[in-house]
């Protein structure tokens, strides 16, 4: 009866592990294994022994890199919580390690101060870079990250570009992935689709044009999201109606109660199109309260896909981000910044997918 | 059209954040604010403004603290991307942040050598105490955690004691919480009931002796959720049936074999207890793949609940973790080592719930 090994996994072992493996502390691996600083010769012939017996493979960015590098990477997320940013740390760490670098994650809970307390964080703990999912929204909002640039830290945001930073972003096509999602619901024959969440304002803007001005003084994602759904609304000549759009704080009773009131109107709505995980569950929950069942009175699309999506009764259709491949990538651009490439300051943009289960039927027109 | 603020929390704010608001590093206001250190009257005339400003209160732990003290602890974690380690997290920053400390996570995705490179990041970061829910089974596995406390750095286990370590642990009463699931499945009728999952061994253990030996050399947690079903067995004068334990790899795809194999045996399981997410995603996909349902055909109880437990059709029978306190507590036991307080090395058993809804009916004799 013999335990199984836990999964070491592809990449090579870190600086940490070799100092542990040698015996001594990690900036003495660092300064033997990266060629700079003193170290002692007998403390330099153990960490060389331990390398060498774990198979550490020193690579062309540690070698091009100067003194005092820390093989660590900072990793700031919105929130630890959203199973998106899990997927995407996991991606990190396993670009980051097998390019013998460790990964440090502070969450922020989407809070601005938060934000800017990791970043000090960051820059007090000496990070070679930072990868940040920020919630900035706009240029006063982003004095902390210039200011670890000031500090000659290389900063790459993932999922949420910032337009007041001109930097590297990797990202995914929300915009269009939201276009397809609610054209798949058009083509199914719906007119009157929900959308949810809207941004966080109190009270429904009256207006398209007001909708897209607090979109854009609110996260990227959402406002992408948002103009993918009105794209699709557009291309099918179906008018906008301000009452289909979630407003207020995004939280799940918020959820319940406005899919709720959605689906009391007189002409309610037959679709609902969620942009985030606690907008389905919401959702599934107003269906509930209201005594109505998907796919047959209420159509369902959601962003993100999980384990517990496919297995619903019926298995719901989502759109699944590539979170893993956003997360190697972001680590990727930064790794190759920190071993001397130019940033190319451009957007990076990753294809996400509709994984169509049993969550869409037409509406019935007959029972309406 | 008012863009509604983040919620700022209770907490007070942290150095970083004194230290963004004068436009000084996290150092000169830590020195300042902890009274320890030279800082210029110039820069410590910013900082006292600053705190001023936001209404930064040194508390007694802060006052009490030596020189040097970096206001962060770090915490690693055996796998992010469980909700249940999310959950925790938030307990730990709450708390952490209310008593001015930041937080650095580390995940070691349930790999030793991992959890040595990151215990080591955090030594070399010099942070003030550790915070692990450890992936180490046996003495032999917990170097680098005494190698941390040699250094001076106090750790606070949680959710996993490790019995070759005397320190203290924040943990929940899971061989009970086991106990009173599988009671509940006892009391509805159920003498087949599945464990998902055993032991990460690679064959099933021929006896009950044999069995716990097996859990004796794994995690903790899985350990103590088997012997609550072994309890509550014994209790009914059920007779243990090594074909109703899940063994191998703890994956979603391996429950779904297994539970497979338990629902296709002649005296086929009629209920399964899952204690974690995954096992119980793969059993719902087991059942969907062997044309059953639940509660009817086979009734489910699992570990931890979710928003989605809840909106499933039926709504599943779930055991909730306080995670949220559980991290809270944690937090509160190490800093208060950090204040002076002696450690009381001990176990700290927090109670979980049993949330019934409706996944557990009583066995279909008549069909069987």
């Amino acid at each position: 009866m013999e335990t199984m090994p836990a999964d070491r996994g592809q990449a090579g072992p870190t600086i940490s592990e070799v100092a542990a493996e040698a015996g001594v502390g990690r900036a003495t691996a660092a300064r033997t294994l990266g060629g700079y600083g003193y170290v002692s010769p007998e403390l330099r012939a153990r960490v060389l022994a331990a390398a060498e017996k774990l198979g550490y493979r020193a690579n062309a960015l540690a070698r091009s890199m100067s003194t005092g590098v820390s093989h660590t990477l900072g990793v700031i997320v919105a929130d630890i919580g959203n199973p998106f940013f899990a997927g995407l740390l996991r991606g990190i760490s396993d670009t980051s390690r097998a390019r013998g670098f460790d990964v440090i994650v502070l969450s922020t809970y989407e809070n601005l101060g938060q934000e800017v307390a990791a970043t000090n964080v960051l820059i007090d703990k000496r990070v070679d870079g930072v990868i940040v999912a920020s919630a900035a929204l706009d240029r006063d909002q982003v004095a902390h990250l210039k200011a670890a640039m000031d500090r000659g830290i290389p900063i790459v945001l993932v999922d949420r570009a910032v337009a007041a930073l001109d930097l590297d972003a990797v990202v995914i096509d929300n915009r269009e992935a939201a276009r397809e999602a609610v054209e798949v619901l058009i083509a199914a024959g719906h007119r009157r689709i929900g959308f949810v969440w809207g941004p966080p304002v109190a009270q429904a803007p009256a207006t398209r044009r007001e909708l897209l001005a607090a979109a854009s003084h609110n996260l990227w994602t959402d406002g992408e999201r948002l103009r993918g759904y009105l794209d699709a609304l557009d291309d099918a000549h179906i008018p906008f109606d301000p009452e289909l759009v979630m407003v207020g704080p995004k939280t799940e009773e918020r959820v319940v109660g406005e899919v709720g009131r959605m689906l009391a109107l007189p002409d309610r709505v037959t679709a609902v199109f969620c942009t985030e995980t606690d907008g389905m569950t919401g959702s599934l929950r107003a269906l509930r309260k209201a005594g109505l069942s998907y796919p047959d009175d209420v159509a369902l699309i959601g962003f993100d896909d999980s384990a517990w999506a496919a297995v619903m009764e019926p298995p719901l259709t989502m759109i699944a981000q590539p979170v893993h491949e956003l997360g190697a990538k972001a680590a990727q651009v930064l790794l190759d910044i920190l071993g001397g490439a130019e940033p190319a300051r451009e957007m990076h943009t990753l294809r996400s997918r509709l994984i169509q289960r049993s969550s869409v039927a037409p509406p019935r027109l007959s029972s309406e």
